[in-house]
């Protein structure tokens, strides 16, 4: 028989990433391909006290329904870290997601009708493109350069659709250029959409990862018209298989994500929510987040020495000052489609470049990620790929 | 400045209980108006040990990102049980979603463009009407009695919307009626969806909560062409903080559940999935689940005994045979909220019954959760309640 879906379902792609993990996670693959976070950083043994603190403490509690916004501590807690960052906000401004994906998600839910324009970075985050796209937008890239997204072309893009909904960015160590916007630019992009009537989707998972230089101030930072919705998450500075993320926004604006919050799935694990609450209490989460750093600051260095010694050296890619991405541009006419796979003959993966382009195109560029691998690993994976793309 | 939403937004309502409970929370009131489950009821020295387990033995991957489909032995053992209750399915035809709810919000977003035509029961699942009006579909009521939605109505129904794009019920123990349908409606229900070729939402939250008779078989195990999506969850079996749920469907449909999930939020809760997966491992989850029941079972009794002495006789409401409510009657003209207004003073709080249909209207029901309250607190509210229902 055949099933009449909605429209939309055209639209919803499978994740190129996801359906290629699959792959990758053959045992012996050395895997730069995925996103995920290096497990050696998850407090696994602090995590069990504070699981078991809550339990006996308020385990009636902690398995039952909550309320929809999130548990009261973690949200004052975000909103307390996130003054320290610059960000003038409150606990009731913050709801809690599974995951900043749900973010994205309610974000689409919220802004696109089909046909809609939704602006963002070119290349962009393929998690985000793929929420989006459930809701059929159209997609409008602005190109980047080593300090983001240009702004004068942002402008651009501005008054040709003046009916665009949200201007999506990753501004700080971005996913998959690990490129961060210069300060200027973010004060010039508040005032853009405070001038052209749009709203800023700020979506800030690694901010946190940083490995030298001053932490950048948020676009939110520069938000005094309530404008900016900002995405956070805890997958990468605690774990992801909790899926804690949040959004915070205006009153008006996070009222609107409540409410989808509601109809999706009701409310984020209770269980999960206070385990992280009770961390937080019980152990120096700023502490935490340093180790986490250190971790990742030895793994960019393993990957980006290893390229410099084993990759030809016309070959172009980003230092990445934090994060966990280096993106790779190879000479013009070279798919590193192809590329993947010679090297999946040797036995690493990668992701190459053009998904993260919604209207795709920019064959000759991939990314890597250096934080899920240990370090001898990646020096023997970057071995590898070099000997593959000098062969080229 | 003006924030322009899809269009959707203006059908993203608040749900009628979860702003209810806001107020019903406050301490001293006897509420019987959410469907919180039994707080006694969860395991929670069982997970306490089966969550140190979990982190001993895999903490790593419990914390790191997994499969979009969900954990597999938890997977298989719910393919098992299905199996069981009659139903013939595998373990890839689940997928774990964070809690039921999240499967009625894929429903929408997979099947309802904007006008489309739900076919629903009358009265009907209140957190189902809320997820799928966000995708603006029209709802097509169809009348119930005590053998569950009437299959005259439901072919009048489908011949006058050729075009509906499914039925949604809750066939057992119904939320809000505590209706059950009959086997003989179950079977000529997926006739009629064969005939008019419409899949049929099977949401199915109660089935164990089973206290007298046999276990009827699901609506899925009549479906021979692959059209009953089924909805399962272990929030009442287990609890409905970890949020865990799943979506049972033939391989095409459940393929396009996948993709939702993946855009939505990547996947449910790992930790969380596991750690069920091994308190099944180590302890006797029917003999669980058997245990919840009696706790059911003596709070129905406590309920329905107490109404029969302290409600006005004239009063219809029907005997819960399963599940965790009863649906009160009134008088016609008789308006239910009004009854809250007067039965709030003292301290006593149900649903008003007309949030339920979702063209409103039957003001004069109401229901009630005997589920969350202590047995000695559902007698003295329900008192309470019968003084308020004969000074009428």
């Amino acid at each position: 028989m055949e099933i009449r879906y909605a429209d939309r379902v055209g639209s919803i792609k499978p994740s190129a990433i996801r359906e290629l993990l699959k792959l990758t996670q053959q045992p012996g693959v050395i895997s730069f391909a995925g996103g995920n976070p290096a497990p050696e950083s998850f407090p696994i043994d602090q995590l069990k006290q504070a699981s078991a603190k809550v339990l006996d403490e308020q385990g009636k509690s902690a398995l039952q329904y909550s309320t929809t916004e999130g548990y009261k501590p973690l949200r004052e807690f975000i909103a307390k870290r996130m003054n320290n960052s610059g960000i003038d906000i409150e606990a009731d401004q913050i709801l809690i997601t599974n995951g900043s994906q749900q973010g994205l998600d309610f974000s689409g839910k919220l802004f696109i009708d089909e046909g809609d324009v939704v602006i963002c970075e070119s290349p962009s985050y393929i998690g985000a493109l793929n929420a989006f796209r459930a809701y059929m937008p159209k997609f409008v890239e602005v190109e980047m350069d080593d300090d983001g997204m240009k702004m004068d072309e942002l402008e651009k893009a501005l008054k040709e659709n003046p009916k665009a909904k949200f201007i999506y960015t990753v501004p700080t160590y971005q996913n998959p250029t690990a490129r961060t916007m210069s300060l200027e630019r973010r004060e010039r992009l508040v005032h853009l959409a405070v001038e052209y009537k749009i709203p800023i989707l700020e979506d800030n998972p690694y901010g946190d990862l940083i490995f030298e230089g001053e932490k950048i101030l948020p676009i939110k930072h520069f938000d005094t018209k309530g404008i900016v919705i900002y995405l956070g998450t805890f997958s990468k500075t605690f774990c992801p298989g909790l899926r804690l993320g949040w959004v915070a926004a205006s009153p008006e604006i996070l009222r609107k994500y409540v409410l989808a919050k509601q109809g999706a799935d009701l409310h984020t694990n209770t269980m999960s929510q206070i385990e992280l609450a009770k961390f937080i209490e019980m152990f120096d989460f700023e502490a935490h987040v340093e180790m986490v750093r250190n971790i990742y600051k030895r793994k960019r260095d393993a990957m980006i020495n290893t390229m410099k010694e084993e990759f030809p050296s016309n070959l172009k890619y980003t230092y990445p000052n934090g994060g966990m991405f280096t993106w790779v541009e190879l000479p013009e006419g070279i798919d590193a489609a192809e590329i993947l796979k010679k090297s999946l003959e040797h036995k690493v993966a990668f992701v190459p470049g053009s998904s993260f382009y919604p209207n795709g195109g920019n064959e000759n560029h991939f990314r890597l990620n250096y934080g899920t691998m240990p370090e001898e690993l990646i020096v023997e994976g970057i071995k590898r790929l070099g000997k593959v793309l000098r062969e080229l």
